[in-house]
């Protein structure tokens, strides 16, 4: 595994050296476990919850290792991105956190929650229309006028490696896991994950979870290549983005399989997440237990051989008005 | 402190040793932090989230203390209690666990979802009317027929030295704790974390966080004596028993000050539990952040004092409608 990062955007070292970088910085989340879960999947599942992270999210890890690998040169002249969700957030307060500036191009109707969530960090948005070509245009017009160093939300081997280092918290919390189960969009938590856990227990089983309304992922891996889907549709904001060109060779080799799920079951996982566990997960955070449960993954190869699974609990800015109308919407269905 | 068990119902031995005798059935809850709610509050907190506790609350610590603490016979015949609350579903879960049988007096109208918590733990339900004398008079015919042993939810050497095991985890987990904010009801909570902490660091304070439309253990501090309510008026549904002989002498010595806080304020603590720290608390859960935050504890003597608070996320368990309700109730006011 060693020459990974030959292969690969990141590899162990990579991840290791970012863990040590954004240690002082991050919180080391807890891992929880619930016999009412355990009882109802039938496995032993140990939630790693970042949804507790900083920002409410896994993607402080990478904003943060991307940022702190800056040199100062760089640093001083601040960081842009144009996503709108938890990477914008997460972006912000690592930049904050480091004291430099943190452009933040926000496509117009974005969800004031996360626009909220951008400015308390320090952020500046920078409005755009919606369209993926105003974003881009708008985001590069910023990297003219001020010399900052975009940071892609997951294209990024600084990113992979930032988000990798909550393998290597788990494999240390728990013991003997047998399969991680990880939310799958761009791919850089789960190519970071698959690289680090896979580079110290070679037989772990990474399992993606995807949303039925935004299977791209599931797609490539049988196409062979990235497919890029026109429209997604699924609850889970989260999970809309398309795989990238550092993140596709990991998925493709690393992923052990993709088990898809239904929104409904999102809803479902969300609840449990909720009354059971006392969490909040955002639709995204939740599909990792959507998944354990779902009938595709009892079909699965996996599913015989693993006993004891790792959840990725990946975030939990949800809206709690959100949360409760989903909660009875899929009551009253 | 080696004489505290002469002169109150609970010490640091029998807390010690009640930690031993549950650690292998309880979570070890983490202590999770959030650098906004420092920042909003001006001290260093460290929550205790009894919240991920099975059962969803720190109850479960006593009950299982106490079924433990049975011999044989006594538990071959079971136990009872006349509780509604988290005390039921933890007694019933702690039953459970033993395979002995827990009956529960349930007064008519209580929460389904209490009620639900009961049975999904194997506890057999038996209805009285809603008054504490029926209440009472069902649950002496129980252990009249039965044999049973009766669990007070509180007022119990057994239940106080279990709740202690909190403080005893929580001054591990965390150095230089200069306070602790605890919820006040029937005072089994605070009387073992006030026994445990003050016996590993005398100069801990420990405050009581009580709701202004039950204030008894306020009153009784002041009058030097037990005071019970006629009538409580509180959203915190779980804290509005009064103190028991057992518990007051140990909250008149060794509670340091009871900080009473408005129901609005513990509303506005639940958002920020599920905003900012993605953690489900119920009303007497978030009382302790609604203390630290509250202009009554700015004025208290502790304030300039502690830096470093340690806050008992009591519990969880909370319809998410409710929630959303008292939430959404006010936001409009």
């Amino acid at each position: 595994m060693e020459a990974n990062r030959q292969k690969y955007a990141a590899d162990i070292t990579s991840i290791k050296e970012a863990h040590e970088r954004i240690k002082p910085y991050i919180h080391k989340t807890p891992v929880l476990t619930s016999e009412t879960l355990n009882s109802i999947s039938g496995k032993s599942l140990f939630f790693k919850c970042e949804c507790f992270q900083k920002g409410g999210a896994f993607k402080f890890r990478g904003a943060c290792n991307a940022v702190l690998s800056l040199d100062a040169e760089q640093a001083a002249k601040g960081v842009v991105t144009h996503s709108s969700g938890n990477h914008a957030a997460a972006l912000s307060l690592a930049a904050n956190i480091q004291g430099i500036p943190a452009f933040i191009v926000v496509p117009k109707g974005a969800p004031k929650c996360k626009v909220d969530n951008v400015i308390r960090y320090g952020g500046e948005v920078i409005w755009s229309e919606s369209t993926m070509s105003s974003r881009e245009e708008v985001a590069s017009k910023v990297l003219q006028e001020t010399g900052s160093v975009l940071i892609h939300p997951y294209n990024d081997g600084r990113i992979i490696s930032g988000q990798g280092t909550i393998a290597l918290e788990l494999l240390e919390q728990v013991q003997d896991i047998d399969a991680i189960i990880v939310p799958i969009s761009g791919g850089g938590l789960i190519s970071g994950v698959a690289i680090a856990a896979k580079s110290i227990k070679p037989s772990i089983k990474i399992i993606a979870a995807e949303p039925k309304g935004a299977d791209d992922a599931a797609q490539s891996k049988v196409a062979g290549k990235i497919i890029t889907l026109p429209v997604t549709n699924t609850i889970a904001d989260g999970l809309r983005a398309s795989l990238g060109d550092l993140t596709w060779p990991v998925v493709r080799d690393l992923v052990d399989d993709v088990v898809i799920v239904e929104d409904g079951e999102i809803v479902e996982a969300m609840r449990m997440c909720y009354e059971i566990m006392k969490v909040s997960v955002e639709p995204s955070g939740a599909i990792g237990l959507a998944a354990v449960l779902s009938n595709s993954f009892r079909s699965n190869p996996c599913w015989k051989d693993c006993k004891n699974i790792g959840i990725v609990l990946s975030g939990g800015n949800v809206d709690l008005g959100c949360l409760w109308d989903s909660l009875r919407g899929s009551q009253s269905n």
